[in-house]
């Protein structure tokens, strides 16, 4: 019944992950009393999503260039690698101001399930820049999941050897959180990891 | 520190309603790890939304065509139209299957504090259709709020003196819901609003 251009554009968001059709419906017709200039502008940001980005060819995260903007910093400091899954990571951390190392971008994590092994994840050039730069610490920062966890258990192990600092995030209580609403795998994790007060 | 593609796309996608800057980089980094061709789908299916979209000069709907394709369906009922704010209104309204007869789409309702007056509206195509067209019932299916109640109480009373048979969707208890969830001027509604028990 509805116009064919409105049911594409209804048909392809709703195939984004929190979109379901009737949020793409109403999207739609959001964006269809819209200046013609306002649609056009998000529609050609998204078509232009990839252009020009490349992984960063030492910590294979997103970049304009061969190196990404964290990895061209000299002020950064080089001896310390944070472990993430996603470029989004990155991300996020940054956002903190809190490292100021650099990282390592991992694209996903180890998953016998859904058929991914550390062959799948860029672990190989992890490896590789062991020969390249001088490392001190790992900081592993993959997801406090499954397979997050089985990731930083697998890059451990292949790092034990090396005699470095390997470090993890560390696991507890969300800030703003509740104790009676905390799930037991964190209130665990939150005595596990209990700390002196100074 | 984010490519320039990818901060405009979660710019631009972050403009959306009840699309924050956090779900638009969730979408943008989701968008990123799927194939070339199908970010570029999404991007020319919103770029060519509006191509080609006319307003049905009829009932002003959303149409390919001068008239809409429910106007052009001469097995609806010629002789009933059902006023709504918004083309979205028809769509849900169609999906229910409940009704047989035409629209007419004001798209947007009177409110004074925005600045929307009557003249605003597509009331003065709405009077033209009398002129043309064999008109026996009007029935209001604006919003339930009060600018759509305000409108809907304004087009009752243009069209009092034409002898027509005026209705109002009905208001009351949604389905599913429960009574003790239910606000005030629902129950309200509902209570003067009931009905016998054939």
């Amino acid at each position: 019944m509805l116009p064919k251009p409105i049911q594409s554009a209804i048909q392809e968001l709703s195939k984004l992950p929190g979109i379901g059709p009737k949020s793409a419906e109403r999207l739609v017709f959001y964006l269809f009393q819209k200046e013609d200039s306002q649609v056009k502008q998000l529609g050609e940001a998204i078509c232009n999503l990839k252009e020009g980005i490349v992984y960063c060819e030492r910590c294979c995260n997103l970049s304009e260039s061969k190196l990404c903007l964290i990895c061209d910093n000299t002020r950064r400091e080089q001896s310390t690698i944070c472990i993430v899954e996603n470029p989004m990571d990155v991300f996020v951390l940054e956002a903190t101001g809190a490292y100021t190392g650099l990282y390592h971008v991992l694209h996903g994590a180890i998953s016998p399930l859904d058929g991914v092994g550390p062959e799948h994840l860029t672990i190989h050039q992890l490896n590789r820049r062991f020969s390249n730069e001088t490392i001190e610490e790992i900081v592993l920062a993959t997801n406090p999941t499954v397979t997050g966890e089985a990731t930083a258990v697998y890059i451990s192990r292949q790092l034990r050897q090396r005699g470095l600092r390997i470090t993890h995030l560390a696991q507890g209580l969300p800030m703003g959180g509740q104790l009676e609403f905390a799930d037991q795998d964190t209130l665990k994790r939150a005595l596990m990891g209990r700390r002196e007060v100074a």
